[in-house]
């Protein structure tokens, strides 16, 4: 089937695209003895999980202990959850998937580890925690260092669950545009992670992980001698968000090529300046700003609604005609695929097939 | 079951405000002679249109075809598609869809029209058509007067369209804080219509529907003497932005309750000002702003991430603790039902039943 007899709107993959992807970023952490464990959140899908792991990820990340069982349920083994589980009823959710799978997850608080040493203990299962530190994104985790120890000594000290390492994630510092902004971003937790493990190290605790890393900054966390685990999920689609960051000589960066889009169609042409495409709020995210076109610089997306997109067309008359398909490159990857079922994976203008987006929705 | 023991995020009708909402629009609308038919787009749900339908509604509005099939196939007699139809492929599936339901139809465009009959006489199906005119709302239509004209007669004179009235709505001034510029959008809507009404009515074409009206203008479109059906659909739920808007006292408006909410949990308090909930990019639409707190005004949600939330406690220190579960009201409700599989209908704080949002994900 030709891509133009897809119906829209829809979720592309180019496989070209997103096969460069990730060999990209599994040769670029395999050649720096790092270790890469995909954050699923970005794709939600088994097929996506199991071809990463294929090309040597350790594991993936997820977000929620819903969207880990989705994957494990279709045959991923090793699942980092980079979240605290809050409650009784989601920590023996995450107990019970730990009894089919490699299972470790975060932790910031000393009431929630002992709430889930118990619910581990009551099941005999035994889990891996990570403390998470915050090192600048102002998100979860303790302080570095001291605070960070105490939860670590008493993770190691319970019945059922295992000290394993640090989550030090810089969100904030993703999508910082410069270069050398966003090194010292990473430089800082560096910085606090080294502190925080000569800490551990003085007291007697090994950590066998430091994980954290983006899209965005990989390649500083790479460098800094601290992390040994990578998280980075949307290299493998990219989006309109991580292509405005730049590289060290000011340009757009080019590790990664755009893989993802919303594909779309003119559903009508009010005027001259002006058409209108059936893919609005419920087709893409706008949290990061507008999808842009990818064949079509000259044209620009410029007003959501529920189900439909105003192109402004003044720079490109006569261009588009009612019935023309266009690929948007979506603002922000994560949220966008959220809202679909499934990819249409798609090489060289043709589907290839589709694959299931198994943790659509999964937000428990 | 207690609402407390709802496991977060989840999506929360409260059926009292819900129930309310559905009385006080039946109401204003069978008093004032007015036809209603909501859109279907805000809930996406056969269990509430068939309650809307019971209490008087003539059918539901849908943005989609495959909206429109999900609450068809679950017994949904009488659709209005308040859109554009493109496609040979879409236009076969709405022909299919009218031969199970009463379906009506969009146009702006003469090639689509052809193309609308063409696959209708191919299945001998007869379809009713809308005209849709822009009065001022900048997205779909064509202009009132003359160019409506030119489609209605095209539509009278083919051999398996009808054409049976005009689509007039103003989408723009929906969010119009002020009560006067709100009327006087409607009044500019309405003279409009008027026009081309007139312009119909010489020509010899009757136009039995009117239609337009959303949940920020329907008192004016109900008084305009022009429209005789209205199509809102956030009456039900209300929302943050909607909740801005402001009545002829220049206060909040009161003719409906919030009833939608995001109920979400606190995850992580990593400082005195600061507490991280589980609701963020995938659980909530930001198109609108932020969500607000239902039970909590001095506590104000900032930043989401995809997963997470981070709400300023700085005016209520110590208010929320690890697990304290909150009542988010979304900014803008439509997108917001769309993240979701169900509703989870609640009435003075325990759970009546699970509603499946059948009409999630339907782009297409």
């Amino acid at each position: 089937m030709a891509i133009e007899e897809v119906d829209t709107p829809a979720l592309l993959v180019d496989l070209d695209a997103f096969e460069w992807n990730l060999g990209q970023m599994a040769r670029e952490t395999s050649d720096k003895g790092m270790r890469l464990r995909p954050h699923a959140k970005a794709h939600k899908c088994a097929v996506i999980a199991l071809r990463q792991i294929s090309l040597g990820a350790v594991g993936v990340c997820c977000q929620k202990v819903s969207e880990a069982e989705a994957l494990v349920r279709r045959g991923v083994g090793d699942v980092l959850i980079t979240n605290e589980v809050i409650g009784r009823r989601k920590l023996a959710r995450l107990v019970s998937l730990a009894q089919r799978a490699t299972v470790a997850v975060c932790i910031d608080n000393l009431d929630n580890l002992e709430e889930l040493n118990t619910v581990a203990r009551s099941s005999d299962v035994h889990i891996d925690v990570l403390v998470e530190i915050d090192v600048g994104g102002g998100r979860c985790g303790v302080q570095p260092g001291e605070p960070a120890l105490v939860l670590a000594e008493r993770a190691q000290s319970t019945s059922n669950l295992r000290f394993k390492g640090l989550q030090a994630y810089q969100g904030r510092a993703q999508h910082v545009r410069a270069y050398a902004a966003r090194r010292s971003f990473i430089d800082q937790s560096a910085e606090a992670v080294r502190r925080t493990l000569d800490l551990l190290s003085r007291r007697g605790l090994s950590c066998d992980v430091v994980t954290g890393g983006g899209t965005g900054t990989y390649p500083f966390e790479t460098a800094s001698g601290v992390y040994n685990e990578l998280q980075a999920g949307s290299y493998i689609f990219m989006d309109a968000d991580y292509r405005r960051n730049l590289n060290d000589v000011g340009t757009e960066i080019t590790d990664f090529r755009q893989s993802l889009f919303v594909y779309t169609q003119v559903m009508s042409i009010p005027g001259r300046n002006c058409a209108i495409v059936d893919a609005g709020l419920k087709a893409l995210a706008f949290d990061s700003g507008m999808p842009t076109l990818e064949d079509f610089p000259n044209i620009r997306y410029c007003n959501p609604s529920d189900e439909h997109g105003v192109l402004d067309v003044s720079e490109a008359p006569g261009v588009l005609s009612l019935g023309s398909k266009l690929k948007l490159i979506p603002g922000h990857c994560d949220p966008t695929v959220n809202l679909y079922d499934w990819y249409v994976a798609v090489r060289g203008g043709r589907v290839e097939g589709l694959w299931p987006i198994v943790g659509r929705g999964a937000v428990l």
